[in-house]
Protein backbone atom coordinates (compact mmCIF):
# COMPACT_ATOMS: atom_id res chain seq x y z
CA UNK A 1 0.00 0.00 0.00
CA UNK A 2 1.54 3.42 -0.95
CA UNK A 3 1.79 6.06 1.25
CA UNK A 4 -1.17 9.00 1.05
CA UNK A 5 -0.30 12.57 1.41
CA UNK A 6 -1.94 15.09 3.79
CA UNK A 7 -2.42 18.89 3.09
CA UNK A 8 -2.67 20.77 6.62
CA UNK A 9 -5.27 23.12 6.43
CA UNK A 10 -4.69 25.34 9.50
CA UNK A 11 -3.25 25.40 12.62
CA UNK A 12 -3.94 25.49 16.37
CA UNK A 13 -3.26 28.37 18.46
CA UNK A 14 -2.93 27.46 22.15
CA UNK A 15 -1.34 28.99 25.16
CA UNK A 16 0.20 25.23 25.71
CA UNK A 17 3.45 24.39 24.42
CA UNK A 18 4.37 21.35 25.37
CA UNK A 19 3.15 17.80 25.30
CA UNK A 20 2.09 16.48 28.59
CA UNK A 21 2.57 12.57 26.61
CA UNK A 22 5.84 12.01 25.20
CA UNK A 23 8.04 9.36 23.14
CA UNK A 24 10.59 8.28 25.63
CA UNK A 25 12.38 4.88 24.96
CA UNK A 26 10.15 3.00 23.61
CA UNK A 27 7.22 3.70 25.54
CA UNK A 28 5.21 7.37 26.49
CA UNK A 29 5.81 9.20 29.45
CA UNK A 30 3.22 11.52 31.29
CA UNK A 31 4.61 14.90 32.43
CA UNK A 32 3.11 15.28 35.69
CA UNK A 33 4.26 18.75 36.08
CA UNK A 34 1.94 19.89 33.19
CA UNK A 35 -1.31 18.10 34.28
CA UNK A 36 -2.46 21.27 35.64
CA UNK A 37 -1.54 23.76 33.19
CA UNK A 38 -2.73 21.55 30.37
CA UNK A 39 -6.05 21.71 32.19
CA UNK A 40 -6.21 25.31 33.05
CA UNK A 41 -5.68 26.27 29.70
CA UNK A 42 -8.54 23.78 28.11
CA UNK A 43 -10.72 26.81 28.38
CA UNK A 44 -10.02 28.38 24.72
CA UNK A 45 -7.78 27.87 21.81
CA UNK A 46 -8.13 29.33 18.39
CA UNK A 47 -7.92 27.41 15.27
CA UNK A 48 -6.46 29.33 12.50
CA UNK A 49 -7.94 27.93 8.63
CA UNK A 50 -5.86 28.97 6.28
CA UNK A 51 -7.64 31.61 4.32
CA UNK A 52 -7.68 29.60 1.03
CA UNK A 53 -10.78 27.16 3.34
CA UNK A 54 -12.27 29.84 4.89
CA UNK A 55 -15.38 29.21 2.74
CA UNK A 56 -14.97 25.95 3.90
CA UNK A 57 -16.30 26.95 7.38
CA UNK A 58 -19.50 28.03 6.02
CA UNK A 59 -22.40 26.70 7.72
CA UNK A 60 -20.52 25.26 11.05
CA UNK A 61 -22.38 27.40 13.09
CA UNK A 62 -25.47 25.13 12.34
CA UNK A 63 -23.25 22.85 14.61
CA UNK A 64 -22.90 23.53 18.86
CA UNK A 65 -19.81 20.89 18.57
CA UNK A 66 -17.02 20.16 16.22
CA UNK A 67 -14.22 17.30 15.86
CA UNK A 68 -10.84 18.90 15.08
CA UNK A 69 -8.06 16.48 13.30
CA UNK A 70 -4.72 17.48 14.12
CA UNK A 71 -1.38 15.73 13.93
CA UNK A 72 1.09 15.53 16.82
CA UNK A 73 3.90 16.95 14.77
CA UNK A 74 6.94 16.76 17.45
CA UNK A 75 6.24 12.94 16.81
CA UNK A 76 9.84 11.41 15.39
CA UNK A 77 10.33 8.79 13.04
CA UNK A 78 11.44 6.71 15.60
CA UNK A 79 8.32 7.46 18.03
CA UNK A 80 6.04 6.08 15.05
CA UNK A 81 7.32 2.56 15.39
CA UNK A 82 5.90 2.30 18.41
CA UNK A 83 3.73 -0.60 18.76
CA UNK A 84 2.52 -0.53 23.16
CA UNK A 85 2.70 1.49 25.39
CA UNK A 86 1.89 1.88 29.05
CA UNK A 87 -1.76 3.60 28.78
CA UNK A 88 -1.38 7.68 29.44
CA UNK A 89 2.40 6.95 30.57
CA UNK A 90 1.40 5.36 33.87
CA UNK A 91 3.97 2.95 34.69
CA UNK A 92 1.02 1.27 37.11
CA UNK A 93 -1.08 0.66 34.02
CA UNK A 94 -0.78 -2.96 32.34
CA UNK A 95 1.03 -2.54 28.33
CA UNK A 96 -1.50 -2.45 26.01
CA UNK A 97 -1.37 -1.95 21.70
CA UNK A 98 -1.33 1.27 20.81
CA UNK A 99 -4.67 0.94 18.68
CA UNK A 100 -6.27 0.48 22.14
CA UNK A 101 -5.15 3.72 23.52
CA UNK A 102 -5.30 7.03 22.41
CA UNK A 103 -1.92 7.80 23.18
CA UNK A 104 -1.04 10.78 21.15
CA UNK A 105 2.42 8.85 19.80
CA UNK A 106 1.32 6.22 17.13
CA UNK A 107 2.17 5.05 13.19
CA UNK A 108 0.45 7.98 12.15
CA UNK A 109 0.03 10.75 14.53
CA UNK A 110 -3.42 11.78 13.66
CA UNK A 111 -5.57 12.63 17.17
CA UNK A 112 -9.63 13.66 16.97
CA UNK A 113 -10.76 15.94 19.79
CA UNK A 114 -14.52 17.21 19.79
CA UNK A 115 -14.70 20.72 20.78
CA UNK A 116 -17.19 22.80 21.92
CA UNK A 117 -17.56 25.45 19.27
CA UNK A 118 -17.71 29.36 20.71
CA UNK A 119 -17.81 31.25 18.09
CA UNK A 120 -16.36 32.13 14.44
CA UNK A 121 -15.11 34.83 12.88
CA UNK A 122 -14.01 34.32 9.57
CA UNK A 123 -11.31 32.01 9.06
CA UNK A 124 -11.08 31.84 13.07
CA UNK A 125 -12.62 28.90 15.24
CA UNK A 126 -12.86 29.71 18.80
CA UNK A 127 -13.49 26.26 20.27
CA UNK A 128 -13.02 24.89 24.34
CA UNK A 129 -11.32 21.98 25.19
CA UNK A 130 -8.92 21.05 22.54
CA UNK A 131 -5.90 19.33 24.08
CA UNK A 132 -3.58 20.20 20.92
CA UNK A 133 -0.34 21.84 21.37
CA UNK A 134 0.46 25.38 19.72
CA UNK A 135 1.37 25.17 16.09
CA UNK A 136 0.09 21.84 15.99
CA UNK A 137 -1.12 21.16 11.99
CA UNK A 138 -5.19 21.37 11.69
CA UNK A 139 -5.82 18.26 9.29
CA UNK A 140 -9.57 18.26 8.80
CA UNK A 141 -12.58 19.70 10.84
CA UNK A 142 -16.09 17.76 10.72
CA UNK A 143 -19.49 18.81 12.42
CA UNK A 144 -20.43 16.37 15.40
CA UNK A 145 -23.20 14.18 15.08
CA UNK A 146 -24.50 12.52 18.25
CA UNK A 147 -26.26 9.68 16.13
CA UNK A 148 -22.92 8.95 13.91
CA UNK A 149 -20.04 9.34 16.56
CA UNK A 150 -21.66 8.51 19.94
CA UNK A 151 -23.36 5.14 20.30
CA UNK A 152 -24.58 3.92 23.32
CA UNK A 153 -24.72 0.61 25.27
CA UNK A 154 -20.87 1.39 25.46
CA UNK A 155 -18.35 -0.38 27.25
CA UNK A 156 -14.63 0.89 27.87
CA UNK A 157 -11.54 -0.81 29.84
CA UNK A 158 -11.43 -1.28 33.43
CA UNK A 159 -7.73 0.53 33.29
CA UNK A 160 -9.29 3.58 31.76
CA UNK A 161 -11.19 4.40 34.82
CA UNK A 162 -8.09 4.33 36.55
CA UNK A 163 -6.28 6.12 34.59
CA UNK A 164 -9.16 9.00 34.87
CA UNK A 165 -9.47 8.59 38.82
CA UNK A 166 -5.42 9.37 38.64
CA UNK A 167 -5.91 12.72 37.06
CA UNK A 168 -8.41 13.49 39.57
CA UNK A 169 -6.04 12.45 42.11
CA UNK A 170 -3.37 14.74 40.62
CA UNK A 171 -5.70 17.62 40.00
CA UNK A 172 -7.88 17.77 42.89
CA UNK A 173 -6.23 20.33 45.31
CA UNK A 174 -4.71 21.99 42.17
CA UNK A 175 -6.89 23.51 39.97
CA UNK A 176 -9.40 25.97 41.47
CA UNK A 177 -11.11 26.86 38.33
CA UNK A 178 -13.58 23.67 37.61
CA UNK A 179 -13.94 24.11 33.88
CA UNK A 180 -16.48 21.95 32.01
CA UNK A 181 -14.07 19.54 30.69
CA UNK A 182 -14.52 18.43 34.08
CA UNK A 183 -16.92 16.26 32.65
CA UNK A 184 -14.01 13.30 32.06
CA UNK A 185 -14.33 13.06 35.88
CA UNK A 186 -17.70 11.90 35.54
CA UNK A 187 -17.25 9.56 32.95
CA UNK A 188 -19.04 6.55 35.02
CA UNK A 189 -22.22 8.49 34.99
CA UNK A 190 -22.14 9.29 30.85
CA UNK A 191 -25.60 8.39 29.41
CA UNK A 192 -23.81 6.29 26.75
CA UNK A 193 -22.25 4.03 28.80
CA UNK A 194 -23.19 0.59 29.63
CA UNK A 195 -25.54 0.05 32.51
CA UNK A 196 -23.33 -2.45 33.82
CA UNK A 197 -20.65 -0.15 33.72
CA UNK A 198 -22.72 3.12 34.89
CA UNK A 199 -23.02 4.65 37.98
CA UNK A 200 -26.72 6.23 38.30
CA UNK B 1 3.15 24.37 6.29
CA UNK B 2 4.40 21.13 4.76
CA UNK B 3 2.51 17.82 3.41
CA UNK B 4 2.48 14.90 5.82
CA UNK B 5 2.68 11.67 5.18
CA UNK B 6 0.70 8.95 6.32
CA UNK B 7 1.23 4.84 6.00
CA UNK B 8 -1.54 3.14 5.94
CA UNK B 9 -1.69 0.17 8.46
CA UNK B 10 -4.70 -1.93 7.39
CA UNK B 11 -7.35 -2.49 4.86
CA UNK B 12 -11.29 -2.75 4.74
CA UNK B 13 -13.09 -5.70 3.39
CA UNK B 14 -16.43 -5.11 2.78
CA UNK B 15 -19.65 -6.35 -0.09
CA UNK B 16 -20.03 -2.65 -0.83
CA UNK B 17 -17.47 -1.82 -3.79
CA UNK B 18 -19.22 1.85 -5.26
CA UNK B 19 -19.65 4.79 -3.13
CA UNK B 20 -22.73 6.26 -2.63
CA UNK B 21 -21.67 9.39 -2.66
CA UNK B 22 -19.79 10.45 -5.85
CA UNK B 23 -17.92 13.61 -6.81
CA UNK B 24 -19.88 15.37 -9.34
CA UNK B 25 -18.95 18.31 -11.14
CA UNK B 26 -17.60 20.49 -8.43
CA UNK B 27 -20.39 18.95 -6.08
CA UNK B 28 -21.43 15.15 -4.50
CA UNK B 29 -23.62 13.51 -6.15
CA UNK B 30 -25.87 10.84 -4.19
CA UNK B 31 -26.27 7.46 -6.00
CA UNK B 32 -29.93 6.74 -4.81
CA UNK B 33 -30.07 3.05 -6.05
CA UNK B 34 -26.98 2.39 -4.04
CA UNK B 35 -28.41 3.26 -0.34
CA UNK B 36 -30.19 0.34 0.23
CA UNK B 37 -27.41 -2.20 -0.84
CA UNK B 38 -25.27 0.27 1.54
CA UNK B 39 -27.61 -0.01 4.02
CA UNK B 40 -27.94 -4.09 4.43
CA UNK B 41 -24.29 -4.51 3.74
CA UNK B 42 -23.54 -2.61 7.08
CA UNK B 43 -24.01 -5.60 9.25
CA UNK B 44 -20.18 -7.23 9.06
CA UNK B 45 -17.34 -6.01 7.42
CA UNK B 46 -13.32 -7.05 8.06
CA UNK B 47 -10.61 -5.00 8.56
CA UNK B 48 -7.01 -6.86 7.47
CA UNK B 49 -4.49 -4.94 9.89
CA UNK B 50 -1.76 -5.30 8.62
CA UNK B 51 0.64 -8.09 10.20
CA UNK B 52 3.72 -5.68 11.47
CA UNK B 53 0.45 -3.82 13.35
CA UNK B 54 -0.80 -7.04 14.60
CA UNK B 55 0.61 -6.61 17.96
CA UNK B 56 -0.60 -3.04 18.09
CA UNK B 57 -4.29 -3.95 18.63
CA UNK B 58 -3.74 -5.97 22.14
CA UNK B 59 -6.05 -5.12 24.97
CA UNK B 60 -8.83 -3.77 22.01
CA UNK B 61 -11.20 -6.82 23.03
CA UNK B 62 -11.37 -4.70 26.30
CA UNK B 63 -13.75 -1.59 24.12
CA UNK B 64 -17.28 -2.35 22.58
CA UNK B 65 -16.24 0.26 20.24
CA UNK B 66 -13.57 1.23 17.89
CA UNK B 67 -13.34 4.46 15.85
CA UNK B 68 -12.18 3.69 12.39
CA UNK B 69 -9.82 5.83 10.38
CA UNK B 70 -10.02 5.29 6.94
CA UNK B 71 -9.29 6.96 3.50
CA UNK B 72 -11.56 7.45 0.95
CA UNK B 73 -9.00 6.01 -1.67
CA UNK B 74 -11.02 6.88 -5.25
CA UNK B 75 -11.00 10.54 -5.11
CA UNK B 76 -9.09 12.53 -7.35
CA UNK B 77 -7.01 15.54 -6.86
CA UNK B 78 -9.61 17.26 -8.70
CA UNK B 79 -12.44 16.21 -5.79
CA UNK B 80 -10.01 17.50 -3.10
CA UNK B 81 -10.06 21.18 -4.55
CA UNK B 82 -13.98 20.94 -3.36
CA UNK B 83 -14.81 23.89 -0.96
CA UNK B 84 -18.93 23.93 -0.25
CA UNK B 85 -21.21 20.63 -1.46
CA UNK B 86 -24.74 19.72 -1.12
CA UNK B 87 -24.93 18.07 2.43
CA UNK B 88 -25.24 14.00 1.15
CA UNK B 89 -25.47 14.86 -2.39
CA UNK B 90 -29.15 16.09 -1.98
CA UNK B 91 -29.86 19.14 -4.39
CA UNK B 92 -32.89 20.10 -1.96
CA UNK B 93 -30.56 20.65 0.98
CA UNK B 94 -28.97 24.44 1.29
CA UNK B 95 -24.99 24.31 -0.04
CA UNK B 96 -22.49 24.48 2.74
CA UNK B 97 -18.75 24.36 3.38
CA UNK B 98 -17.15 21.15 3.39
CA UNK B 99 -16.30 21.48 7.27
CA UNK B 100 -19.78 21.58 8.16
CA UNK B 101 -20.77 18.30 6.48
CA UNK B 102 -19.59 14.61 6.73
CA UNK B 103 -18.67 14.68 3.01
CA UNK B 104 -16.68 12.00 2.24
CA UNK B 105 -14.70 14.03 -0.47
CA UNK B 106 -13.06 16.72 0.99
CA UNK B 107 -9.40 18.43 0.97
CA UNK B 108 -7.72 15.57 3.39
CA UNK B 109 -10.34 13.05 2.55
CA UNK B 110 -10.44 10.69 6.05
CA UNK B 111 -13.66 10.08 7.60
CA UNK B 112 -14.21 8.32 10.83
CA UNK B 113 -16.98 5.81 11.84
CA UNK B 114 -17.25 4.86 15.08
CA UNK B 115 -18.35 0.73 14.98
CA UNK B 116 -19.07 -1.92 16.96
CA UNK B 117 -16.09 -4.25 17.60
CA UNK B 118 -17.60 -8.15 17.37
CA UNK B 119 -14.62 -10.30 16.99
CA UNK B 120 -10.68 -10.09 17.06
CA UNK B 121 -9.22 -12.80 15.50
CA UNK B 122 -5.25 -12.14 15.41
CA UNK B 123 -4.70 -8.98 12.94
CA UNK B 124 -8.70 -9.55 11.69
CA UNK B 125 -10.97 -6.95 13.34
CA UNK B 126 -14.91 -7.97 12.76
CA UNK B 127 -17.20 -4.87 12.95
CA UNK B 128 -20.72 -3.62 12.48
CA UNK B 129 -21.51 -0.24 10.94
CA UNK B 130 -18.19 0.63 9.04
CA UNK B 131 -19.79 2.72 5.78
CA UNK B 132 -16.46 2.00 4.01
CA UNK B 133 -16.14 0.81 1.06
CA UNK B 134 -14.12 -2.51 0.05
CA UNK B 135 -10.17 -1.70 -0.03
CA UNK B 136 -10.21 1.55 1.29
CA UNK B 137 -7.28 1.72 3.27
CA UNK B 138 -6.82 2.03 7.30
CA UNK B 139 -5.00 4.45 8.67
CA UNK B 140 -5.76 4.43 12.55
CA UNK B 141 -7.93 2.62 15.21
CA UNK B 142 -8.82 4.22 18.57
CA UNK B 143 -10.82 3.19 21.63
CA UNK B 144 -13.99 5.03 21.79
CA UNK B 145 -14.77 6.91 25.18
CA UNK B 146 -17.91 8.05 25.65
CA UNK B 147 -16.36 11.27 27.94
CA UNK B 148 -13.93 12.36 25.78
CA UNK B 149 -15.68 11.10 22.01
CA UNK B 150 -19.42 12.04 22.92
CA UNK B 151 -20.28 15.25 24.76
CA UNK B 152 -23.68 15.96 26.29
CA UNK B 153 -25.95 19.11 25.40
CA UNK B 154 -25.53 18.72 21.53
CA UNK B 155 -27.28 20.87 18.92
CA UNK B 156 -27.24 20.03 15.09
CA UNK B 157 -28.08 21.86 11.65
CA UNK B 158 -31.65 21.54 11.13
CA UNK B 159 -30.73 20.18 7.56
CA UNK B 160 -29.21 16.92 9.16
CA UNK B 161 -32.20 16.22 10.78
CA UNK B 162 -34.03 16.75 7.33
CA UNK B 163 -31.15 14.24 5.59
CA UNK B 164 -32.10 11.79 7.88
CA UNK B 165 -35.19 12.00 6.99
CA UNK B 166 -34.91 11.85 3.53
CA UNK B 167 -32.75 8.81 3.89
CA UNK B 168 -35.64 6.92 5.84
CA UNK B 169 -37.95 7.48 2.66
CA UNK B 170 -35.38 6.04 0.66
CA UNK B 171 -35.07 3.23 2.62
CA UNK B 172 -38.37 2.40 4.41
CA UNK B 173 -40.13 0.19 2.41
CA UNK B 174 -36.88 -1.41 0.63
CA UNK B 175 -35.02 -3.05 3.39
CA UNK B 176 -36.95 -5.60 5.43
CA UNK B 177 -33.53 -6.63 7.53
CA UNK B 178 -33.34 -3.72 10.19
CA UNK B 179 -29.75 -3.78 12.04
CA UNK B 180 -28.65 -1.62 14.51
CA UNK B 181 -27.46 1.02 12.55
CA UNK B 182 -31.05 2.18 12.70
CA UNK B 183 -30.60 4.39 15.28
CA UNK B 184 -29.35 7.11 12.69
CA UNK B 185 -33.28 6.95 12.54
CA UNK B 186 -34.02 7.76 15.81
CA UNK B 187 -31.18 10.79 15.96
CA UNK B 188 -33.95 13.16 17.50
CA UNK B 189 -34.09 10.50 20.42
CA UNK B 190 -30.46 10.73 21.04
CA UNK B 191 -29.75 11.37 25.11
CA UNK B 192 -26.78 13.62 23.96
CA UNK B 193 -28.93 16.18 22.20
CA UNK B 194 -29.56 19.52 23.94
CA UNK B 195 -33.41 19.36 25.07
CA UNK B 196 -34.47 21.53 22.72
CA UNK B 197 -33.98 19.52 19.97
CA UNK B 198 -34.53 16.05 22.05
CA UNK B 199 -37.96 14.33 21.46
CA UNK B 200 -39.23 12.67 24.58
Amino acid sequence: MSNLIIKPIGIVRSEINEEMLKYSNKDIKLDHGLISHHRSNLKTQEILINKEYEECLDGIKDFSHIVVFFWTHKNSDEARQIKKVHPAGMEKMPIKGIFATRSPVRPNPICTTTVKLIKRIRNILIVEGLDAINNSPVIDIKPHLPSYDSPEDVKIADWMFRIMDEFKKFTKNSDANQTSEDSTFNMRKHPCLSPEQRES
